[in-house]
C-alpha cells in the first residue's frame, strides 16, 4: 500500500471536530484504494499562542514540509489578538509552503438548497482560483503617528510577475480541461491600475498559449453582482489574494452554505505539501457541540486526494458526498454525518 | 421661489438617457415645493477625452464648484483605456470635492422582487456609508521592471485618522437616527491589520459618544456572505472604499438590481457641491436604446434633495418612485419610466 503521510492541524474552535470527520473517511477510502494513511498531529493555534506566545514555530515549520499534504481544521479565536494566529499561523503556512494556487471550487450540488431563488443545480459550477501568496495579504504597510490626529496607517499590495503568472498558467490549465473552456478575471483595474495592468497584461499573453480557452475579464463588483444574478456566467475564475477571498465566501453562501465549502492550498510543483481546509473559520460560537458540519472538510480531502494523484478515490469521496447531500433530511451532530459519509463511501468500495 | 444651482454631468453611454429622466422628475417636484432649478451641462467623459485628452479641466472643476450639487450619470467607455476617466474624472471629483460620504442605500422596495428566496421588503434596509475619498482607492502604488519577469507592482491602501474619522461620525450619526441603532463596521482587520486597527480603534473612539448605538464588526468575506444569507443583520454599515464599492454591487443585486440603486458622494460639511449619481456604470451595450431603467438617477435626485435640505421633496420623490415600483408590469422604455413617476409625483403634489 502507498502510504500518505499527512499532517493535521486541527486548529481551533470547531477545527477538531471537522477535521475527526474528515480523516474517517479517508480511512474508509484508503483502504480500497490501496492507501495506508499516517497521520501525525500538530497543535497550533489559540491554546498554544496562549500558552508558549508561539503561533507556529521553525521546527514545526520543518517537520511539516516534510508530509505529503497537510490537513487543516480552522483557525482564529476571539481571546487571541485579531490577525496574530491567521498571520502567524495560517498564512505562514500558505506563504512558506507557496501555496500560490486557493482552489475554491463553488458547486452547487443536486438536493442543497441555495439562497437563490430560481437557480438550479446546473447552473452553480464555478471554480475559483484564488492567489495565494501576495496581493494585499502580503503584510507590507505601516502606521506612523498612530494614535494622533495625524494617524497614517497604510496597507499595500504587492504583485510580482512570477507570483501572478503562476496562478494564472494554472487558471488557463483548468479551464482548458473544462466542457465550457471559459476563464474569466476578476480585478478592478480601473481603479487598482498598477496591480490591475499587471493581471491583465498577464492574462493575455498566456491566453495566447490557450486558444481553445475564452477570456473575459469582469470588475469584483460586477462579479460579486452576477455570482447572484447570474452565476452561470462564471466557469473558471482567477483572481488575486483578496477578491478571491470576498468571491469564495459568496460563492459558499449561493452553493448551499460555509458548511460545504472547501479549499486546497496548492503548491502545484510538489517542492511544499499542499494544505486543504474548509473555506469556513473557527466558529467559537458552536465549538464543542457537535453541531458543525463537517461536509466542507471531507470534500477538502477529496481535493487532497485529487492533489496527490488518487483521483478515483477522490472521486468516490465526492460521489459519498453528493449521495449524502441529497438525501439529508433531519437535523444530525458532527459525527452522525461524517459516519454516514464514511459508510456511503465503505459501502461503494 | 428658492433656486438650486444644479450641474449635470451626463457622461457616457447611458448616462445621458437616465439623468434626462431624474431631471425631469425633478422638475416636476420642484415648483410644487417652491424651488427652482438652474442647470448647467457639462460635457465630459469619453467623448471629451477623444477630441481634446481632456478628463476634467482645471477651469469645469472650478465652475463645478459653483454649484449647490451635481447630478452625474455614468462615466466610462470601451474605448478608451480603463482607469483614464474613471480616475481623471469621476475620482477626481468625488476626492477634489471631498465626497468622503458615499451614501448607498440597499432598500428592497414592496413590488420589487429580488433573487433571494424568502427574503421581503422588510428584511433589506441596509444603509452603506462606503468612505470616498482615501485606502485602496487613493492611487498610490507604482510600478518596477515593468514588462519583465522581475515586474513589481504595488498599490497602496492610505488611511488617515481624519479620513476615517469623519465618515465613521457620519455613520454613527446616521445609525443614531434609525429605529434599530446599529452600526456595523465591515473591514478584513485579521488580514490588512494597520488599515483595520485604525477603522477598529476609530469607531470604539467614536462609540462612546454615541452609548445608544450597538457597534458590531463583520470581516468583508462574511459580509458578502450575510448579505445573501441575512441582510436582515445589517443597519447601518460603515466601510473603506474598495469594501464598499464590492458590497453596494451585492447589495444592488439583492436589492432588485442596479437599476435601482442609488447613491450620493456627499460633502456633509457644505464646503464643496456633493454629487449624486446611480450606483450602475454607463452600459454602453444598450446605450441609445432607450432600454435604461433611469429609477436609480431618480432616486439619487430623492437623495439630492434630501442633501440640500428639501426633505419633503425629497419624500415625495421616493414614494412617487415606491409607488411605480409597486405597479410596474410592461416593460418601458427609460423616457416611460420617468414620465410614470414625473406624473405620480405632479398627482400628488
Ligand atoms: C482567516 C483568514 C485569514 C482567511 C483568509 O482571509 O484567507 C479566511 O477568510 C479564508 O478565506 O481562508
Ligand atoms: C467606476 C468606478 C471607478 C466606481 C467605483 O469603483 O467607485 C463605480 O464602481 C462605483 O461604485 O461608483
Amino acid at each position: 500500500a502507498q502510504t500518505i503521510r499527512l499532517a493535521v492541524v486541527p486548529g481551533d474552535g470547531i477545527g477538531g471536530e471537522v477535521v475527526a470527520e474528515g480523516l474517517k473517511v479517508l480511512s474508509a477510502v484508503s483502504g480500497p484504494h490501496g492507501l495506508a494513511v499516517e497521520t501525525t498531529e500538530y497543535d497550533l493555534g489559540a491554546k498554544r499562542w496562549h500558552a508558549t506566545g508561539e503561533t507556529l514555530p521553525d521546527s514545526a515549520l520543518e517537520e511539516l514540509a516534510g508530509h505529503d499534504a497537510i490537513l487543516l481544521g480552522a483557525i482564529g479565536d476571539p481571546s487571541v489578538p485579531s490577525g496574530v494566529l491567521e498571520r502567524g499561523l495560517l498564512l505562514r503556512l500558505r506563504f512558506s509552503f507557496e501555496h500560490y494556487v486557493n482552489l475554491r471550487p463553488v458547486r452547487l450540488y443536486p438536493g442543497v438548497s441555495t439562497p437563490l431563488a430560481g437557480v438550479g443545480t446546473d447552473d452553480v459550477d464555478i471554480l475559483v482560483v484564488r492567489e495565494g501568496t501576495e496581493g494585499p495579504y502580503a503584510g507590507a504597510g505601516g502606521v506612523m503617528r498612530k494614535g494622533t490626529p495625524n494617524e497614517i496607517a497604510t496597507q499595500d499590495s504587492v504583485n510580482t510577475a512570477m507570483g501572478v503568472e503562476r496562478v494564472v498558467r494554472y487558471a488557463f490549465a483548468r479551464a482548458a480541461n473544462r466542457p465550457r473552456r471559459k476563464l474569466t478575471l476578476v480585478h478592478k483595474d480601473n481603479v487598482l491600475v498598477y496591480a490591475g495592468d499587471l493581471w491583465q497584461r498577464t492574462v493575455r499573453r498566456v491566453a495566447e498559449e490557450y486558444p481553445q480557452v475564452t477570456v473575459d475579464y469582469c470588475h469584483v463588483d460586477a462579479a460579486a453582482m452576477f455570482f447572484v444574478t447570474q452565476p452561470q456566467r462564471f466557469d473558471v475564475i482567477v483572481t488575486d489574494n483578496l477578491f478571491g477571498d470576498i468571491i469564495t465566501d459568496l460563492g459558499a453562501a449561493i452553493a448551499g452554505g460555509i458548511g460545504l465549502a472547501a479549499s486546497g492550498n496548492l503548491n502545484p510543483s510538489g517542492r511544499f505539501p499542499s494544505m486543504f481546509e474548509p473555506v469556513h473559520g473557527s466558529a467559537p460560537d458552536i465549538a464543542g457541540q457537535g453541531k458543525a458540519d463537517p461536509t466542507a472538510t471531507i470534500l477538502s480531502v477529496a481535493l487532497l486526494l485529487d492533489h496527490l494523484g488518487h483521483d478515483k478515490a477522490a472521486a468516490q469521496v465526492e460521489r459519498a458526498v453528493a449521495a449524502d447531500l441529497a438525501e439529508r433530511s433531519a437535523p444530525r451532530t458532527t459525527a452522525q454525518t461524517g459516519e454516514a459519509i464514511a459508510e456511503r463511501v465503505a459501502e461503494r468500495a
